[in-house]
């Protein structure tokens, strides 16, 4: 649902969110079975007739459905992908009719841990279950049907939202014509999952985390929270975009030998954490890295060969990763591109100068943008 | 002060530390003066007639003056570098005599936070001062004097230890013949300085550590030093070893979808946590991360040039890395070794292969502890 675009002819304007009821219980892979719940999402650009000009954004470990766009012509933001969406951006949306949605389990509207448990009458909190890339493109599919999408033109996502779009390929694999997975991995290795775990204990052992239940205290585990998205922050960025960004650049230009910043890095980092603190939902994050955690394509099958768990997958895919990028490095994305050609799918894989590590995959980069408007523009409608 | 070996002939048996007080304040580098202290350390072999075979050995991180044997035959572990220094051993204690010394700051005997103060008659706690690898030096030289020792055969170290070695070649060039720098690094880079920032932000936000005067308390903050060492722990393992002895193996075979153990690598990461939270003093831990900080021996010249800073050392150098260390890459090795070539020094460089990662220095290696022993056995006395 887009207004005119409000100032430059390359945003998709004004946009205002939409919430889709799904009263047809979900039974989860964890076993659990939520009755009902709801989804927030946003839209770019119009359906065309033939229902053939779908794309589905799925989002990042702390993204949302606010992709792009501004809520007021005032709004110092826009969404988190307004780079790549919009009239004449790489996703273009004179052409596609974008879809972001928040995921279930988020904390931007859609049903989570912070949501009101009918059941209860109280936030979910502690009995908020667990989810997986699998749910997700379950609800996912679901939103699809209501909105009358057979099939996309393409599900596009980057990190845990490659994720998401890889498993599309393998559920739904008359769903989507063309799959996007960036700077994703086909599993996350132990170093990963180590990462994630530090994050997770951080917030499960603030005192302030209740067991998950803090709504009720009137608190948040924002100390946990706070040193999560520190660490994570690390893992985004490369060890030489902070090296240049910040090095060992002094705040005050000496040594204060004492425990405030002292270091530009060490402002950076704290900011980051506060503000990411302030706003997100620390049951969320602590699910949104379990799920990652889970992404396991090959789990079902004993030989462990994501040849045979990408065997279903029918779709074109565009594989990119960022030579600079730690937490999944060009390798993890080599190996989904050689399980795909394994299968005889076409794939096309570009891997990208940068020095921006992770976060790479939310930056402009010439080469990186043509490289999705080329493929978009390719796509039949 | 080293009794005969009590079960194998390479171990310097049952050893007894010993504490050297000290009455002549410091000045630190902060500015801060610590009127009195005491050092504890140990001592393997013997001092020979013409003083000339003394070895200092520095300690890392988390380390301690505890370097080889054992304090009771029942002891279940020996010293932190037991596999490196002992009769017949790389550094060979029927040739040298070696030095063992906890660090000013630390927490196993020597004055640090945890101590009393005499002039409040109260741990030290928030009121003792941080110190830098310069301090270090400047008490290990005292001990030195203290024990006769005008000039080491050599000083050793890995990782910071590493630091406080390459430093002694500065400050004191015609104290020491030679100089073994192993995994370490000429000065942090931002994302090094960045993990140990949320390292000190896990332990000072803890609520339990109550600005740094916990011990009033009767508690410690050791949530926050669980996380500290957590983190920590990933960074001294490699992505590759972590892969091949944890993986994606999960604790129960299944997934369990909740917060407890799935995999063996949080449980492996919880452990170390808790074991080192239970057994370290968190305002030492703190203090040395930020020594590690400030370390930085071109921080007096405007050039910046290492080859600047090192020009006044004078000892022979053996520095050595390890090819899958993140933490201090070869790469930070290497600067080392150019800034001593430019400055016409001896050096001989070894690149250890190693898919141990940081952890490396203190591990079993062949190559590792033959290139130690032949450049030991190469010191003429």
């Amino acid at each position: 649902m887009t207004s005119p675009p409000a100032q430059a002819s390359t945003s998709v304007g004004i946009v205002t969110p939409q919430t889709a009821q799904f009263d047809t219980p979900i039974a989860l892979r964890s076993g659990a079975v939520i009755p009902r719940y709801q989804l927030v999402y946003e839209t770019y650009g119009e359906l065309n007739a033939a229902r053939s000009n779908a794309v589905l954004i799925c989002h990042a470990l702390s993204g949302n459905h606010h992709v792009a766009g501004r809520y007021t012509e005032h709004d110092k933001y826009p969404g988190w992908w307004d780079n790549m969406v919009g009239p004449g951006k790489p996703i273009d949306t004179n052409r596609f009719f974008v879809i972001g949605v928040n995921n279930l389990g988020g904390c931007h509207g859609s049903t989570g841990p912070s949501s009101i448990n009918p059941e209860t009458g109280k936030p979910w909190g502690s009995r908020f279950p667990l989810v997986t890339v699998d749910d997700w493109v379950e609800t996912q599919a679901r939103l699809a049907n209501r909105l009358g999408i057979e099939q996309f033109a393409a599900v596009v996502g980057g990190s845990l939202g490659g994720m998401q779009a890889l498993q599309w390929s393998i559920t739904y694999p008359d769903r989507l014509r063309h799959c996007l997975v960036i700077a994703a991995a086909p599993k996350l290795t132990a170093q990963n999952i180590a990462f994630n775990d530090v994050a997770r204990q951080a917030i499960l052992s603030d005192p302030e985390f209740h067991g998950g239940d803090y709504y009720a205290y009137g608190v948040t585990p924002k100390r946990g929270l706070r040193l999560a998205r520190m660490l994570g922050h690390i893992t985004y960025l490369s060890d030489d975009v902070m090296g240049t960004k910040f090095g060992r650049i002094l705040r005050s230009g000496t040594f204060q030998f004492g425990y405030d910043v002292e270091f530009e890095i060490e402002s950076y980092l704290r900011y980051q954490g506060d503000k990411f603190a302030a706003s997100f939902d620390a049951n969320t994050y602590l699910l949104m890295t379990k799920a990652l955690d889970y992404f396991d394509p090959t789990h079902h099958y004993e030989s462990g060969h994501l040849s045979e768990a990408l065997a279903p997958a029918k779709a074109n895919f565009l594989v990119i990763a960022f030579t600079s990028d730690w937490r999944f490095a060009p390798e993890r994305s080599r190996e989904i591109v050689k399980a795909l050609l394994d299968n005889e799918r076409n794939v096309t894989y570009a891997e990208v100068k940068s020095t921006h590590g992770h976060d790479a995959f939310l930056m402009v980069d010439p080469y990186y943008h043509e490289v999705v408007r080329t493929y978009m523009g390719n796509i039949a409608l």
